[in-house]
Protein backbone atom coordinates (compact mmCIF):
# COMPACT_ATOMS: atom_id res chain seq x y z
CA UNK A 1 0.00 0.00 0.00
CA UNK A 2 1.06 3.86 -0.92
CA UNK A 3 -0.07 7.09 0.96
CA UNK A 4 -2.59 8.29 -1.69
CA UNK A 5 -0.81 11.74 -1.72
CA UNK A 6 2.00 10.18 -3.52
CA UNK A 7 3.27 12.50 -6.30
CA UNK A 8 3.78 9.29 -8.30
CA UNK A 9 -0.48 8.14 -8.33
CA UNK A 10 -0.88 12.16 -8.15
CA UNK A 11 1.36 12.80 -11.34
CA UNK A 12 3.22 10.16 -12.57
CA UNK A 13 5.82 12.42 -11.35
CA UNK A 14 8.76 9.03 -10.78
CA UNK A 15 10.52 6.30 -12.57
CA UNK A 16 11.06 2.79 -12.70
CA UNK A 17 13.37 0.01 -13.71
CA UNK A 18 12.08 -3.58 -14.62
CA UNK A 19 14.80 -5.67 -13.84
CA UNK A 20 15.34 -9.94 -15.08
CA UNK A 21 16.86 -11.81 -12.11
CA UNK A 22 18.90 -14.57 -12.91
CA UNK A 23 20.38 -17.22 -10.32
CA UNK A 24 18.99 -14.56 -7.88
CA UNK A 25 21.23 -12.20 -9.34
CA UNK A 26 20.35 -8.88 -11.10
CA UNK A 27 20.77 -8.87 -14.97
CA UNK A 28 23.02 -5.87 -16.35
CA UNK A 29 21.90 -3.86 -12.76
CA UNK A 30 24.77 -1.39 -13.18
CA UNK A 31 22.90 0.26 -16.37
CA UNK A 32 20.07 0.33 -14.62
CA UNK A 33 21.36 1.95 -11.94
CA UNK A 34 22.64 4.51 -14.21
CA UNK A 35 19.59 4.92 -16.35
CA UNK A 36 17.92 5.24 -13.17
CA UNK A 37 19.81 7.85 -11.30
CA UNK A 38 19.79 10.03 -14.81
CA UNK A 39 16.40 9.85 -14.34
CA UNK A 40 16.26 10.98 -10.80
CA UNK A 41 18.73 14.03 -11.97
CA UNK A 42 16.48 15.23 -14.83
CA UNK A 43 13.48 14.97 -12.58
CA UNK A 44 15.74 16.63 -9.94
CA UNK A 45 14.24 13.58 -7.54
CA UNK A 46 16.38 12.61 -4.75
CA UNK A 47 17.21 9.15 -4.95
CA UNK A 48 18.76 7.34 -1.97
CA UNK A 49 22.78 6.64 -2.24
CA UNK A 50 23.76 4.41 -4.85
CA UNK A 51 25.57 2.02 -2.80
CA UNK A 52 22.61 1.87 -0.64
CA UNK A 53 20.35 0.98 -3.33
CA UNK A 54 22.41 -1.10 -5.01
CA UNK A 55 22.80 -3.47 -2.12
CA UNK A 56 18.80 -3.46 -1.61
CA UNK A 57 18.41 -5.11 -4.80
CA UNK A 58 20.83 -7.60 -4.68
CA UNK A 59 19.54 -8.46 -1.26
CA UNK A 60 16.02 -8.46 -3.09
CA UNK A 61 16.87 -11.05 -6.39
CA UNK A 62 18.60 -13.23 -3.30
CA UNK A 63 14.87 -14.16 -2.69
CA UNK A 64 14.47 -15.34 -5.97
CA UNK A 65 16.46 -17.87 -8.22
CA UNK A 66 14.40 -16.62 -11.60
CA UNK A 67 11.80 -14.16 -12.16
CA UNK A 68 11.63 -10.08 -12.43
CA UNK A 69 12.84 -7.17 -10.03
CA UNK A 70 10.63 -4.12 -10.67
CA UNK A 71 11.64 -0.75 -9.04
CA UNK A 72 9.40 2.38 -8.86
CA UNK A 73 11.38 5.60 -7.36
CA UNK A 74 8.70 8.38 -6.75
CA UNK A 75 9.22 12.23 -5.85
CA UNK A 76 6.95 10.39 -2.52
CA UNK A 77 4.35 12.64 -0.53
CA UNK A 78 3.39 16.67 -1.04
CA UNK A 79 1.33 18.84 -0.57
CA UNK A 80 -1.31 19.61 -3.56
CA UNK A 81 -0.34 21.53 -6.32
CA UNK A 82 2.31 20.53 -9.39
CA UNK A 83 5.18 22.48 -8.07
CA UNK A 84 7.73 20.08 -5.91
CA UNK A 85 7.74 22.11 -2.25
CA UNK A 86 11.41 20.49 -1.84
CA UNK A 87 10.36 18.67 1.25
CA UNK A 88 9.11 15.38 -0.17
CA UNK A 89 11.72 12.47 0.35
CA UNK A 90 11.96 10.11 -2.70
CA UNK A 91 9.93 6.42 -1.76
CA UNK A 92 10.94 3.38 -3.59
CA UNK A 93 8.81 0.48 -3.87
CA UNK A 94 10.21 -3.11 -5.22
CA UNK A 95 8.21 -5.87 -6.54
CA UNK A 96 9.80 -9.29 -7.15
CA UNK A 97 7.67 -11.03 -9.33
CA UNK A 98 7.69 -14.84 -11.42
CA UNK A 99 8.57 -14.44 -15.41
CA UNK A 100 5.22 -15.18 -17.35
CA UNK A 101 5.12 -18.26 -19.49
CA UNK A 102 6.94 -20.76 -17.08
CA UNK A 103 10.17 -18.76 -16.87
CA UNK A 104 12.55 -20.13 -19.75
CA UNK A 105 13.68 -17.83 -21.98
CA UNK A 106 12.16 -17.90 -25.14
CA UNK A 107 14.42 -17.42 -28.17
CA UNK A 108 11.96 -17.80 -31.21
CA UNK A 109 11.34 -14.88 -33.76
CA UNK A 110 8.66 -12.75 -32.72
CA UNK A 111 5.80 -10.84 -34.93
CA UNK A 112 4.94 -7.53 -34.67
CA UNK A 113 2.22 -4.76 -35.37
CA UNK A 114 2.55 -1.28 -36.41
CA UNK A 115 0.71 1.05 -33.85
CA UNK A 116 -1.69 4.02 -34.27
CA UNK A 117 -1.32 5.49 -30.97
CA UNK A 118 1.96 7.74 -31.69
CA UNK A 119 4.44 8.24 -29.49
CA UNK A 120 4.26 11.99 -28.51
CA UNK A 121 7.72 14.34 -28.77
CA UNK A 122 9.15 15.72 -25.11
CA UNK A 123 13.18 16.25 -25.24
CA UNK A 124 12.74 16.66 -21.56
CA UNK A 125 11.42 13.53 -21.08
CA UNK A 126 12.99 11.13 -23.92
CA UNK A 127 14.56 8.58 -23.26
CA UNK A 128 13.47 7.90 -19.13
CA UNK A 129 11.25 5.58 -18.25
CA UNK A 130 8.82 7.77 -15.93
CA UNK A 131 5.74 6.83 -14.84
CA UNK A 132 3.74 8.89 -17.68
CA UNK A 133 3.45 5.54 -19.68
CA UNK A 134 0.06 6.03 -21.07
CA UNK A 135 1.08 6.24 -24.64
CA UNK A 136 2.34 2.52 -24.03
CA UNK A 137 -0.96 1.71 -22.42
CA UNK A 138 -2.89 2.78 -25.34
CA UNK A 139 -0.64 1.10 -27.69
CA UNK A 140 -0.43 -1.80 -26.23
CA UNK A 141 -4.81 -2.31 -25.36
CA UNK A 142 -4.95 -1.77 -29.39
CA UNK A 143 -4.58 -5.22 -30.07
CA UNK A 144 -5.16 -8.59 -27.81
CA UNK A 145 -3.65 -11.18 -30.63
CA UNK A 146 -1.38 -13.22 -27.66
CA UNK A 147 0.83 -13.94 -31.03
CA UNK A 148 2.02 -10.63 -31.39
CA UNK A 149 4.67 -10.34 -29.53
CA UNK A 150 4.84 -6.09 -29.30
CA UNK A 151 3.84 -3.66 -31.41
CA UNK A 152 6.18 -0.59 -33.11
CA UNK A 153 5.34 2.95 -32.50
CA UNK A 154 6.13 5.98 -34.18
CA UNK A 155 6.19 9.60 -33.43
CA UNK A 156 3.89 12.25 -35.11
CA UNK A 157 6.20 12.56 -37.87
CA UNK A 158 6.04 9.02 -38.82
CA UNK A 159 9.68 7.72 -37.88
CA UNK A 160 9.59 4.67 -35.91
CA UNK A 161 10.59 4.46 -32.93
CA UNK A 162 10.53 1.59 -30.61
CA UNK A 163 8.18 -0.83 -29.37
CA UNK A 164 5.61 -0.47 -27.00
CA UNK A 165 7.72 -2.26 -24.35
CA UNK A 166 10.97 -2.66 -26.22
CA UNK A 167 13.44 -1.42 -27.88
CA UNK A 168 14.36 -1.79 -31.78
CA UNK A 169 17.68 -3.12 -33.91
CA UNK A 170 17.57 -3.24 -37.84
CA UNK A 171 20.91 -4.79 -39.43
CA UNK A 172 21.86 -3.93 -43.12
CA UNK A 173 25.21 -5.31 -43.96
CA UNK A 174 27.62 -5.01 -40.65
CA UNK A 175 25.83 -1.71 -39.60
CA UNK A 176 22.74 -2.35 -36.26
CA UNK A 177 20.81 0.73 -36.54
CA UNK A 178 18.45 1.84 -33.44
CA UNK A 179 16.14 4.88 -33.83
CA UNK A 180 17.27 7.88 -32.20
CA UNK A 181 16.14 8.52 -28.77
CA UNK A 182 16.17 12.56 -28.54
CA UNK A 183 12.73 13.21 -28.71
CA UNK A 184 10.43 10.72 -27.27
CA UNK A 185 10.92 6.79 -26.82
CA UNK A 186 12.18 5.02 -23.68
CA UNK A 187 15.97 4.16 -23.64
CA UNK A 188 16.30 0.56 -23.17
CA UNK A 189 18.77 -0.64 -20.58
CA UNK A 190 19.18 -3.77 -23.49
CA UNK A 191 19.33 -1.79 -26.09
CA UNK A 192 21.88 0.21 -24.15
CA UNK A 193 24.01 -3.33 -23.72
CA UNK A 194 24.14 -3.66 -27.56
CA UNK A 195 25.25 -0.01 -28.37
CA UNK A 196 27.86 -1.29 -26.28
CA UNK A 197 28.77 -4.70 -27.15
CA UNK A 198 28.25 -4.79 -31.20
CA UNK A 199 31.78 -3.75 -31.28
CA UNK A 200 32.69 -7.58 -29.86
CA UNK A 201 30.82 -8.86 -32.72
CA UNK A 202 32.46 -6.46 -35.87
CA UNK A 203 29.37 -4.26 -35.65
CA UNK A 204 29.40 -0.60 -36.43
CA UNK A 205 26.24 1.02 -34.81
CA UNK A 206 24.18 4.01 -35.62
CA UNK A 207 21.43 5.88 -33.68
CA UNK A 208 19.86 8.05 -35.88
CA UNK A 209 15.73 8.72 -37.40
CA UNK A 210 14.25 4.99 -38.85
CA UNK A 211 11.74 4.78 -41.40
CA UNK A 212 9.16 2.01 -42.81
CA UNK A 213 11.94 2.35 -45.70
CA UNK A 214 14.76 1.40 -43.22
CA UNK A 215 12.66 -1.18 -42.31
CA UNK A 216 12.29 -2.71 -45.94
CA UNK A 217 15.74 -2.94 -46.47
CA UNK A 218 16.67 -4.43 -43.42
CA UNK A 219 18.59 -8.12 -43.86
CA UNK A 220 17.74 -8.55 -40.21
CA UNK A 221 15.32 -6.79 -37.22
CA UNK A 222 15.49 -7.50 -33.73
CA UNK A 223 13.80 -6.23 -30.44
CA UNK A 224 15.14 -6.27 -26.77
CA UNK A 225 14.73 -5.11 -23.70
CA UNK A 226 16.09 -5.71 -19.68
CA UNK A 227 13.40 -8.82 -19.32
CA UNK A 228 12.93 -10.49 -22.28
CA UNK A 229 16.12 -10.18 -23.90
CA UNK A 230 17.14 -9.89 -27.67
CA UNK A 231 14.33 -11.37 -29.85
CA UNK A 232 14.68 -12.23 -33.65
CA UNK A 233 11.47 -10.42 -36.02
CA UNK A 234 9.70 -12.86 -38.06
CA UNK A 235 7.45 -10.20 -39.25
CA UNK A 236 5.82 -6.96 -38.98
CA UNK A 237 2.30 -6.26 -39.66
CA UNK A 238 0.41 -3.16 -40.93
CA UNK A 239 -2.85 -2.31 -40.29
CA UNK A 240 -4.83 -3.24 -43.66
CA UNK A 241 -1.55 -2.99 -45.01
CA UNK A 242 1.59 -5.30 -46.29
CA UNK A 243 3.46 -7.27 -43.81
CA UNK A 244 7.05 -7.44 -43.66
CA UNK A 245 8.68 -10.55 -43.37
CA UNK A 246 12.73 -11.23 -42.44
CA UNK A 247 14.02 -14.75 -42.47
CA UNK A 248 17.47 -14.13 -40.99
CA UNK A 249 18.28 -13.96 -37.19
CA UNK A 250 22.46 -14.81 -36.94
CA UNK A 251 22.75 -11.36 -35.09
CA UNK A 252 20.39 -11.38 -32.56
CA UNK A 253 22.01 -14.79 -31.60
CA UNK A 254 25.38 -13.73 -31.66
CA UNK A 255 24.06 -11.19 -29.48
CA UNK A 256 21.86 -13.14 -27.39
CA UNK A 257 25.06 -15.49 -26.92
CA UNK A 258 27.36 -12.87 -25.78
CA UNK A 259 24.78 -11.98 -23.20
CA UNK A 260 24.36 -15.45 -21.83
CA UNK A 261 27.96 -15.60 -21.30
CA UNK A 262 28.24 -12.73 -19.41
CA UNK B 1 -3.44 4.39 1.08
CA UNK B 2 -3.62 2.61 -2.20
CA UNK B 3 -2.85 -0.69 -3.53
CA UNK B 4 0.50 -0.37 -4.98
CA UNK B 5 -0.18 -2.30 -8.07
CA UNK B 6 -2.90 0.37 -9.08
CA UNK B 7 -1.95 1.25 -12.70
CA UNK B 8 -2.52 4.96 -11.90
CA UNK B 9 0.54 4.20 -9.79
CA UNK B 10 2.67 2.30 -12.17
CA UNK B 11 1.43 3.93 -15.15
CA UNK B 12 -0.18 7.21 -14.86
CA UNK B 13 -3.07 4.76 -16.20
CA UNK B 14 -6.10 7.40 -15.17
CA UNK B 15 -7.65 10.74 -14.65
CA UNK B 16 -8.14 13.37 -12.35
CA UNK B 17 -10.75 16.22 -11.55
CA UNK B 18 -9.74 19.35 -9.23
CA UNK B 19 -13.26 20.98 -8.15
CA UNK B 20 -13.82 24.16 -6.30
CA UNK B 21 -16.28 23.94 -3.45
CA UNK B 22 -18.55 26.93 -2.21
CA UNK B 23 -20.89 26.90 -0.15
CA UNK B 24 -20.91 23.00 -0.08
CA UNK B 25 -21.61 22.98 -3.46
CA UNK B 26 -19.25 21.95 -6.74
CA UNK B 27 -18.99 24.21 -9.15
CA UNK B 28 -19.46 23.98 -12.47
CA UNK B 29 -19.79 19.82 -11.28
CA UNK B 30 -21.34 18.66 -14.33
CA UNK B 31 -18.46 20.18 -16.79
CA UNK B 32 -16.44 18.22 -14.44
CA UNK B 33 -18.28 14.98 -15.17
CA UNK B 34 -18.76 16.11 -19.03
CA UNK B 35 -14.61 15.85 -19.28
CA UNK B 36 -14.49 12.53 -16.70
CA UNK B 37 -16.28 10.63 -18.83
CA UNK B 38 -14.67 11.92 -21.66
CA UNK B 39 -11.47 10.75 -20.23
CA UNK B 40 -12.89 7.25 -19.56
CA UNK B 41 -14.20 6.76 -22.90
CA UNK B 42 -10.76 7.97 -24.23
CA UNK B 43 -8.96 5.79 -21.92
CA UNK B 44 -11.42 2.60 -21.88
CA UNK B 45 -11.41 3.29 -17.80
CA UNK B 46 -14.87 1.97 -17.36
CA UNK B 47 -16.39 4.72 -14.43
CA UNK B 48 -18.91 4.36 -12.18
CA UNK B 49 -22.38 4.89 -13.30
CA UNK B 50 -22.44 8.89 -13.38
CA UNK B 51 -25.85 9.66 -11.52
CA UNK B 52 -23.63 7.27 -8.56
CA UNK B 53 -20.63 9.42 -8.29
CA UNK B 54 -22.67 12.70 -9.02
CA UNK B 55 -24.40 11.66 -5.82
CA UNK B 56 -20.87 10.84 -3.96
CA UNK B 57 -19.61 14.45 -4.73
CA UNK B 58 -22.19 16.38 -3.86
CA UNK B 59 -22.59 14.27 -0.62
CA UNK B 60 -18.45 15.00 -0.32
CA UNK B 61 -18.72 18.87 -0.99
CA UNK B 62 -21.73 19.12 1.67
CA UNK B 63 -18.64 18.47 4.32
CA UNK B 64 -16.91 22.08 3.68
CA UNK B 65 -18.11 25.20 3.21
CA UNK B 66 -15.32 26.13 0.79
CA UNK B 67 -12.73 23.95 -0.32
CA UNK B 68 -11.11 21.38 -3.21
CA UNK B 69 -12.70 18.85 -4.03
CA UNK B 70 -10.02 16.87 -6.03
CA UNK B 71 -11.15 13.08 -7.49
CA UNK B 72 -8.72 10.70 -8.70
CA UNK B 73 -9.88 7.65 -11.48
CA UNK B 74 -7.62 5.29 -11.93
CA UNK B 75 -7.96 1.85 -14.39
CA UNK B 76 -7.18 0.08 -10.73
CA UNK B 77 -4.82 -3.18 -9.91
CA UNK B 78 -3.66 -5.18 -12.50
CA UNK B 79 -1.10 -7.48 -13.38
CA UNK B 80 2.07 -6.35 -14.40
CA UNK B 81 2.51 -5.19 -18.54
CA UNK B 82 1.15 -2.16 -20.01
CA UNK B 83 -1.85 -4.28 -21.21
CA UNK B 84 -5.22 -3.81 -18.99
CA UNK B 85 -6.42 -6.92 -18.66
CA UNK B 86 -9.87 -6.27 -19.00
CA UNK B 87 -10.29 -7.36 -15.77
CA UNK B 88 -9.36 -4.22 -13.30
CA UNK B 89 -11.91 -2.85 -11.53
CA UNK B 90 -11.50 1.36 -11.68
CA UNK B 91 -10.32 2.81 -8.58
CA UNK B 92 -11.59 6.14 -7.29
CA UNK B 93 -9.86 8.61 -4.80
CA UNK B 94 -10.81 11.90 -3.47
CA UNK B 95 -9.28 14.62 -1.43
CA UNK B 96 -11.29 17.55 0.29
CA UNK B 97 -8.76 19.97 0.79
CA UNK B 98 -8.90 23.91 1.85
CA UNK B 99 -8.10 26.76 -0.19
CA UNK B 100 -4.65 28.25 -0.23
CA UNK B 101 -4.15 31.55 0.99
CA UNK B 102 -7.07 31.58 3.55
CA UNK B 103 -9.92 30.51 1.36
CA UNK B 104 -11.20 34.05 -0.31
CA UNK B 105 -11.55 34.07 -4.22
CA UNK B 106 -8.65 36.64 -5.16
CA UNK B 107 -9.14 38.86 -8.08
CA UNK B 108 -5.86 40.82 -8.08
CA UNK B 109 -4.11 40.73 -11.52
CA UNK B 110 -1.48 38.26 -11.81
CA UNK B 111 2.22 38.03 -13.04
CA UNK B 112 2.87 35.26 -15.44
CA UNK B 113 6.26 34.04 -16.88
CA UNK B 114 7.37 31.79 -19.79
CA UNK B 115 8.13 28.40 -19.61
CA UNK B 116 11.19 26.43 -20.84
CA UNK B 117 9.51 23.04 -20.83
CA UNK B 118 7.46 22.54 -23.72
CA UNK B 119 4.58 20.67 -24.22
CA UNK B 120 4.43 16.92 -25.90
CA UNK B 121 2.17 16.64 -29.00
CA UNK B 122 0.08 13.48 -28.59
CA UNK B 123 -3.25 14.21 -29.63
CA UNK B 124 -4.62 10.96 -28.30
CA UNK B 125 -4.32 12.23 -24.92
CA UNK B 126 -4.55 16.11 -25.94
CA UNK B 127 -7.03 17.81 -23.68
CA UNK B 128 -7.28 14.93 -21.17
CA UNK B 129 -6.70 15.85 -17.35
CA UNK B 130 -4.51 12.28 -17.16
CA UNK B 131 -2.66 11.05 -14.33
CA UNK B 132 0.68 11.66 -16.60
CA UNK B 133 1.71 15.64 -15.78
CA UNK B 134 5.40 15.23 -15.86
CA UNK B 135 5.27 18.16 -18.21
CA UNK B 136 3.37 20.45 -15.85
CA UNK B 137 5.92 19.58 -12.98
CA UNK B 138 9.11 20.49 -14.76
CA UNK B 139 7.25 23.53 -15.96
CA UNK B 140 5.93 24.37 -12.36
CA UNK B 141 9.56 23.49 -10.67
CA UNK B 142 11.41 26.46 -12.88
CA UNK B 143 10.02 29.15 -10.66
CA UNK B 144 10.08 29.63 -7.05
CA UNK B 145 9.23 33.41 -7.26
CA UNK B 146 5.82 33.48 -5.74
CA UNK B 147 5.05 36.18 -7.23
CA UNK B 148 4.62 34.29 -10.47
CA UNK B 149 1.62 32.72 -10.32
CA UNK B 150 1.88 30.47 -13.32
CA UNK B 151 3.84 30.13 -16.02
CA UNK B 152 3.07 30.05 -19.55
CA UNK B 153 4.41 26.26 -21.72
CA UNK B 154 4.84 26.63 -25.44
CA UNK B 155 4.54 23.49 -27.98
CA UNK B 156 7.42 21.82 -29.79
CA UNK B 157 6.50 24.33 -32.75
CA UNK B 158 6.66 27.98 -30.09
CA UNK B 159 2.84 27.93 -30.25
CA UNK B 160 1.60 28.96 -26.80
CA UNK B 161 -0.98 26.86 -25.38
CA UNK B 162 -1.59 27.23 -21.89
CA UNK B 163 -0.80 27.70 -18.29
CA UNK B 164 0.95 24.92 -16.55
CA UNK B 165 -2.12 24.97 -14.12
CA UNK B 166 -4.56 26.99 -16.20
CA UNK B 167 -5.78 28.49 -19.04
CA UNK B 168 -5.07 31.06 -21.32
CA UNK B 169 -7.43 33.48 -23.19
CA UNK B 170 -6.63 36.63 -25.10
CA UNK B 171 -9.16 39.82 -26.37
CA UNK B 172 -9.05 41.60 -29.15
CA UNK B 173 -12.04 43.91 -29.70
CA UNK B 174 -14.81 41.67 -29.61
CA UNK B 175 -13.40 38.40 -30.03
CA UNK B 176 -11.90 36.13 -27.17
CA UNK B 177 -8.86 33.61 -28.39
CA UNK B 178 -7.70 30.29 -26.97
CA UNK B 179 -5.14 28.16 -27.55
CA UNK B 180 -6.77 24.88 -29.59
CA UNK B 181 -6.17 22.11 -27.55
CA UNK B 182 -5.95 19.20 -30.19
CA UNK B 183 -1.87 18.20 -29.72
CA UNK B 184 -1.31 19.05 -26.28
CA UNK B 185 -2.43 20.73 -23.49
CA UNK B 186 -5.49 20.09 -20.77
CA UNK B 187 -8.80 21.61 -21.60
CA UNK B 188 -10.00 23.52 -18.45
CA UNK B 189 -13.35 23.26 -16.80
CA UNK B 190 -13.66 27.01 -16.78
CA UNK B 191 -12.44 27.46 -20.32
CA UNK B 192 -15.28 25.55 -21.62
CA UNK B 193 -17.59 27.42 -19.28
CA UNK B 194 -16.47 30.62 -21.19
CA UNK B 195 -16.57 29.68 -23.92
CA UNK B 196 -19.91 28.81 -23.32
CA UNK B 197 -20.80 31.93 -22.25
CA UNK B 198 -18.72 34.49 -23.45
CA UNK B 199 -21.81 35.49 -26.17
CA UNK B 200 -23.88 36.05 -23.10
CA UNK B 201 -21.53 39.40 -23.20
CA UNK B 202 -21.23 39.79 -26.53
CA UNK B 203 -18.13 38.36 -27.23
CA UNK B 204 -17.20 36.12 -30.24
CA UNK B 205 -14.57 33.05 -29.20
CA UNK B 206 -12.10 31.32 -31.38
CA UNK B 207 -9.66 27.98 -30.40
CA UNK B 208 -6.64 28.59 -32.71
CA UNK B 209 -3.18 28.39 -32.92
CA UNK B 210 -1.47 31.74 -30.76
CA UNK B 211 1.83 32.90 -31.21
CA UNK B 212 3.51 35.27 -29.28
CA UNK B 213 2.64 37.80 -31.40
CA UNK B 214 -0.95 37.44 -30.57
CA UNK B 215 -0.35 38.12 -27.12
CA UNK B 216 1.73 41.09 -27.98
CA UNK B 217 -1.06 42.71 -30.00
CA UNK B 218 -3.75 41.46 -26.97
CA UNK B 219 -5.92 44.71 -25.24
CA UNK B 220 -6.57 41.82 -22.49
CA UNK B 221 -5.27 38.46 -21.61
CA UNK B 222 -6.57 36.75 -18.88
CA UNK B 223 -6.16 32.65 -17.23
CA UNK B 224 -8.36 30.21 -15.43
CA UNK B 225 -8.98 27.27 -14.10
CA UNK B 226 -11.54 25.49 -11.87
CA UNK B 227 -10.32 26.50 -8.29
CA UNK B 228 -8.92 30.34 -9.13
CA UNK B 229 -11.68 30.91 -11.45
CA UNK B 230 -10.69 34.10 -13.74
CA UNK B 231 -7.43 35.71 -13.24
CA UNK B 232 -6.49 39.14 -15.11
CA UNK B 233 -2.90 39.18 -16.36
CA UNK B 234 -0.64 42.11 -16.24
CA UNK B 235 2.66 40.83 -17.50
CA UNK B 236 4.70 38.49 -18.87
CA UNK B 237 8.22 37.67 -18.52
CA UNK B 238 10.04 35.91 -21.16
CA UNK B 239 13.63 34.43 -19.88
CA UNK B 240 15.75 37.17 -20.47
CA UNK B 241 13.94 38.70 -22.78
CA UNK B 242 11.45 41.53 -22.40
CA UNK B 243 8.32 41.23 -20.12
CA UNK B 244 4.54 42.16 -21.78
CA UNK B 245 2.60 44.79 -19.85
CA UNK B 246 -1.60 44.62 -19.70
CA UNK B 247 -3.33 46.91 -18.31
CA UNK B 248 -7.00 46.04 -19.08
CA UNK B 249 -8.99 43.90 -17.18
CA UNK B 250 -12.76 44.32 -17.87
CA UNK B 251 -13.52 41.48 -19.73
CA UNK B 252 -11.57 39.01 -17.05
CA UNK B 253 -14.15 41.04 -14.54
CA UNK B 254 -17.34 40.54 -16.37
CA UNK B 255 -16.99 36.92 -16.63
CA UNK B 256 -16.29 36.61 -13.23
CA UNK B 257 -19.31 38.34 -12.12
CA UNK B 258 -21.21 36.44 -14.52
CA UNK B 259 -19.82 33.00 -12.61
CA UNK B 260 -20.74 34.50 -9.17
CA UNK B 261 -24.05 35.41 -10.29
CA UNK B 262 -24.61 31.63 -11.13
Amino acid sequence: MVDCRDRGLQYGDGIFETMRVRSGQVRLLDLHLDRLYLGCRKLRIEAPARPNLRRELVHLAGHRQDGILKLIITRGSGPRGYRPSGNERCRRIAFLQSLPGGGSDDEAPVRLRVCTTALGTNPALAGLKTLNRLESVLARAEWSDARIWDGLMRDADGNVVSGSMSNLFLRRGATLTTPLLDRCGVAGVMRRWILQHAGDLGLRTAERRVRWSDLKSAEEVFMCNAVAGIRPVRSIAQAGGSTLKFGRRETADRLRSLLDAQ
